[in-house]
């Protein structure tokens, strides 16, 4: 995790890299839930869910997105921040054990309403083991263009 | 939190609802870094944020997201799951100590490529303690419609 | 979670509700003794538990107790504070991954020291998968009268 | 934390120990709400707590008792297990930055319905800086006779 | 844990004690990397470390270390403080619900720079369930003299 | 957090890496009790410790090591594992509030006893926000040599 100037003129459409990966424990369903108080029997309650059709205890779809979107914080670009989030689906349910990472593609590059700035959209896969993407989401990355920094 | 079953015809264009407020605290910043490895110096080093804009730590844009939402689960509607979420931005930061609630608002009814389902969006924005709001986010809801139940 | 004004005269005798229920894991243990600091290896130590009775890790009875009680924190009445618990019971273990809800029954009313105050007794019983009593106890509510409200 | 066989006849009325003393944090406060589930807004919600008597956040009730009783858990004595709590009170709040320790007395001994068990009573104290005690109960204790062992 | 005092004359070369034992589980490695910011995948990706020479994940050396240094953590000497350790040795890995205590040796006294103190070494070694020991170290303990008390 | 292959002929003496900054907070101090058991006043009691040297509570040693080592895992190297660390010292206390970082160097380079390892010493120097070293140690790296690989 370090510091490494990238302005808008340097980011590629197509470009592409994959994060390390994460085995999803019982203990972050729980510390999530503890997180933001959500202890919904779909995810806090294994007998309830054996009654439901996936047979278990799923994910906090807000915990996967974080754990995958902190899965990408490895370098810190001083020359962005970020706007947000378009279009995060919930795709498929990730369960206890599952083991997930994240791919991130510079998705489309457009203008900012400031001059100063253009807008990266990385296009963020959440991916599980056996090859399936779990979440999807557009990040919207406001960049500092070179002639102006 | 207790089972409420609401169909897609229950649902009426305009009707809000008001969360409980949460402070957020250090403790908060120091469990999300620690839950999704975002060790970024915005969230975690007081001396570094010092010398920068808001001369302050600032709070994950995944946390407030992942509490302003977690704040909103109070009742279990069986009749509906989660699809995601739209135009999620980043509009102010949150600082330690600030308090958020989140604000639900039924925005929009439409067609599901199922027919046996509508979907719900839900206007959500989480607002600090002095009536900004520091997020906001389309949240979409897949709901049975009663004619199929 | 949201608050709905009781009265003392509001309360019923023999009203009863019930939770929903919550999987007591491994981290649960955890979380506790490091809350607490209560490491004994009745909860800690898998080792030495095979040579105890019940050949398992037990749940510390305060984790119990206050997940017992968390559970039936939904509703906030603003005209009641709690003035303590009666007869706090352990009648069985909690194994890991056992799942437990509880049940509240108002089992008494009776006067207050200061006359605009009754005393409501909450009968609590926290109760496993199969069904058994792992904890019973009686919550003391003092309750504002209408009267004097 | 070790080990130290104490038989119901060497109990003595009135023998009392006093534990270590620890500093209730705002961190322990967001611990046990996560840890229960109670995320009611006189623990969590600085803002509306400004609106209350108190004028700040007040402790969990099951929180000052958990740690009051994990602050007794020095010794282990394998002749004794816990029956439970009576007239658990709750007498003073405890606020962030407050500092508690335990005094537990022996303060009865009785029949137990197995002749091969005693009752030993300790009377619990859980006092803040200023002296005052916050909560106060009955800790029934099994005790093994020693003619049976 | 209570005060003892205890001065560099106090200690005997040979003196041994042993700590209460405790199951290492997956909630501390996930609480560790949290805590520590160290999300490699030896510790954190079951799914890579099947790939691996250890099959499953291992342990954070620092964890292992800092829970068996704390489970000596039991009585505290007013007249020491800790200058540190030497040859620290992650000798076996420790696995996902392995159980661990230690054994403190008093191994060495010498002279301090300091006239008034004494070193007292301890050495500790960190033992599985197996009776491998699976990390070792020397613990330097400055502790008061008698004659300068 | 990636993978980068580097044998013992790639370390070079006098190299040396800058981790980022961290501050240490109160939350900090309850995890790391709760994570190893030690609830020593020094650590978690302020009443007392206004009566100490140092006038407020101190950083565990362990703490400041574990996380002073964990900021500086930023990339893996398949070629290496940890052998253990020598001369660790604890140089001077941290405090609640005080913001550390690492400094890596590389001091040394040796023969193992396997030939196709060698070892590499990194010098690590922990250092608060008023550039005071902390904690110092040496981290003794097995790495594979080139010609082995």
């Amino acid at each position: 995790m370090y510091f490494k100037s990238m302005f808008f003129e340097d980011y590629t459409i197509g470009d592409k890299r994959v994060t390390l990966g994460r085995t999803i424990t019982e203990t972050d369903f729980v510390v999530h839930a503890g997180h933001t108080g959500d202890f919904f029997p779909h995810h806090m309650d294994a007998e309830w869910c054996k009654t439901q059709p996936f047979k278990q205890r799923i994910a906090h779809g807000t915990m996967v997105f974080s754990i995958g979107i902190g899965l990408t914080a490895s370098e810190i670009n001083p020359e962005a921040f970020s706007r947000g989030y378009d279009t995060l689906r919930f795709i498929k349910p990730v369960f206890i054990g599952d083991t997930i990472h994240s791919e991130i593609t510079i998705s489309a590059k457009s203008d900012a309403k400031k001059p100063e700035f253009g807008i990266v959209t990385e296009h963020v896969e959440i991916i599980n083991q056996h090859g399936e993407v779990v979440q999807a989401c557009d990040h919207l990355l406001m960049v500092k263009r070179k002639q102006n920094s």
